[in-house]
């Protein structure tokens, strides 16, 4: 078994109502900011052990589809290092 | 002026609590999934234009101290791209 940390980032689908990264770029514009887009993601940094690289990143994407993100509104994508 | 990307990424200091990161952590195992650690993270990507690789910087950095990051328990990273 082999330590490995696992990046997993989830974002809006395109087309999926933003109102975080909606209401962020109002008030940095409030702010004086001049902001073309603005887009949000949450990101979660998870560290198990694993048989193999590919082992990781399957259950990674598990943990993902689980319960991290919401496969109808969300993308995610998973980056598996070892430690 | 040239079209830039910052992408920003916010996350509790060192020490400082994450009631998200041991929610998700309990939520996993109680699925089934061994995890030893969980680090929850923000990410803003943001599109605007600056004069210099630098200036843009400066400005991402900015927002994270003004707006996006609260410095007192957050730590943040900027990175920048031209598109």
């Amino acid at each position: 078994m082999t330590a490995y940390t696992a990046t997993v980032t989830i974002r809006p689908k395109r087309g999926v109502l933003d109102p975080e990264a909606e209401t962020t770029q109002q008030a940095l514009s409030r702010l004086g900011f001049d902001v073309n887009a603005l887009r949000s993601a949450d990101r979660f940094e998870i560290d198990f052990d694993a048989e193999s690289s590919e082992a990781a990143t399957e259950r990674a994407e598990e943990m993902a589809e689980r319960l991290l993100a919401n496969p109808t509104i969300h993308d995610y994508d998973v980056v598996v290092t070892d430690r």
